[in-house]
């Protein structure tokens, strides 16, 4: 019989469909190229005249927006959002508006045109983390700007229009409203046992087991138990702290070797799918909070959403994350 | 320069990309098919036997389970949710869960293989209207339902996987989350205003006029103020009502007419898109509310939805609703 599973995070029941369990193969899904395309690109060494002047980079006393780099930051060519102008929030009757200030940057992974993060090595992940922090506690000097989002788009129909190894960040003047849920979720869990939700989560998927995927010294891997889409992944870390931008030097190299590790999991089980890589954080002008928990969420793209789920934030899932934890435990990788 | 937009229902923040307008023509997507595939149909007149026994039949004294109809609603093959079987609620640790008790059905919207509503008689798609509200109206006897979901799945990357014309619906124990909020949301409304949300939104979208589609007797078609996808359309009926099931009989007549020339606007002006179609009434077991009003939203896909959204409830529309709703009132078709 299926099962209705709650997310405590989120609030959202999840139907399981326990009886028609499909497995890794029975997804029909792009997989990531294997070998890169002739096209031009434009992240590639060489070539730093065709993006904007970067905001960031790790270069070793090269000049700035020449070769010599191990890492960019540049202002997304396209952005969502610009960086100058004023807030002028206004009502419109019923309505709210106000200008789209806030940023759009993209983080360029590596200057070889590398086709997934996971070829990179263990030190040039972690530059990324780094980068993310860098690139965090700047914004946060901007007091108009409340939310950074870190994301990775892997494969197309995972939104990724270009194929050089890249994240993306998004910078805005307001709290998203899921991003606020969860908060809101995590303070009225604290306000009435006095513990972090999730350091409680972590403390029983570890007792549990079944969901865990891998555990190291700073952080545990887990499939979610109200997962809402198959192979939908965590990253926790064990030690509590509200804001990404405050992880130390020792975590955010274990993280890289997890995230790698996870990510090379999730390409072998499921032949390199698509997805998107979200990291979930408190807001940027917020102190540091004992209730919220900042983790790292992965949607590999196997299935397609139907409409209803955007209606009602209402999941069918046709993978228990007991078997794809199985999965993907079963895959090696550390 | 673009625009953050916030819906007064979600309240979530909407960026509207207002620099770089996207047409209709700008967007790749699946076209449905003109004609049908050599497929053979299970929900064609003739082949009832081929189909779980239908629940609910339009038929002119016919046998059930026979040709001879000109409706049938049947539950769903492989259905997400099982009638059978007591809800048996319970924790596990912090998590919740229970039994996947619930109804899923399919309404064959006609015995010909139309591959789309559109091509329906009026008559014909009142009679669906109808059958929603008998359905429903049977359903909500069961106490252990709390919600059921009305939608539309038109075309293969919208999640239809049969393309005989049909609607279906999915009765859940739970209300789900976003429903949830958009009503906890008219309620705050209402109890700081004296009047229904949706009821002040039809009269200022009436009042601006831009973002208006059609206005009829009984609806009006509007693309809403923060629209979180490029033509994504609203129904509200002027009349305010809590329940669909409440609709009356010139109301649901009216009604099929505006659906019908609805989709075909947009069917006209974005060569016949792949769409969700879902209907957002009160829950089950709760009395008619002055504070929520059912209306019908249809999004149709023709972006890629990147992971963020997911994951923060924040999104991005590269077409303004009051260009949308230029093209859709161009279209004609009434």
């Amino acid at each position: 019989m299926p099962e209705l599973r709650k997310d405590p995070v989120s609030e959202q029941w999840v139907i399981i469909a326990t009886d028609r369990v499909r497995r890794p193969t029975d997804f029909v899904r792009e997989s990531l190229p294997v070998t890169p395309s002739a096209r031009f690109c434009p992240f590639c060494e060489g070539n730093e005249s065709k993006t904007p002047p970067e905001v960031l980079a790790y270069r070793n006393g090269s000049a700035p927006n020449h070769s010599g780099w191990s890492l960019r930051v540049i202002p997304n060519k396209f952005p969502v959002l610009e960086v100058e102008g004023d807030l002028d929030r206004e009502g419109e009757g019923l309505f709210d508006r106000m200008h789209g200030v806030g940023a759009h940057e993209v983080v360029v992974e590596a200057p070889q045109h590398a086709l997934s993060i996971t070829e990179l090595s263990d030190a040039s992940v972690e530059q990324v983390l780094w980068a993310f922090r860098d690139r965090v506690l700047d914004l946060k000097n901007d007091r108009r700007l409340r939310y950074v989002l870190l994301f990775r788009n892997q494969g197309e129909s995972a939104g990724a229009t270009l194929e050089h190894t890249h994240s993306q960040l998004i910078a805005l003047p307001v709290v998203p409203r899921r991003v606020q849920e969860e908060i809101e979720v995590s303070q009225r869990y604290f306000a009435f046992k006095e513990r972090c939700l999730f350091c409680d989560l972590i403390r029983q998927e570890i007792k549990t087991g079944t969901r865990i995927v891998t555990e190291t010294e700073h952080f545990v891997v887990v499939e979610p138990y109200a997962a809402r889409f198959p192979f939908e992944t965590w990253i926790l870390p064990r030690h509590h702290r509200s804001h990404y931008e405050d992880a130390d030097a020792h975590q955010l190299k274990n993280l890289a070797w997890v995230l790698k590790s996870t990510l090379r999991k999730l390409e072998k089980v499921l032949e390199r799918p698509p997805y998107n890589l979200l990291i979930h954080t408190a807001p940027l002008q917020e102190a540091p909070s004992h209730a919220y928990h900042w983790h790292i969420e992965i949607i590999p793209r196997l299935t397609r959403v139907a409409g209803i789920e955007w209606g009602t934030g209402f999941y069918i899932n046709p993978t228990p994350p007991e078997e794809s934890a199985k999965f993907l435990r079963d895959a090696g990788l550390g």
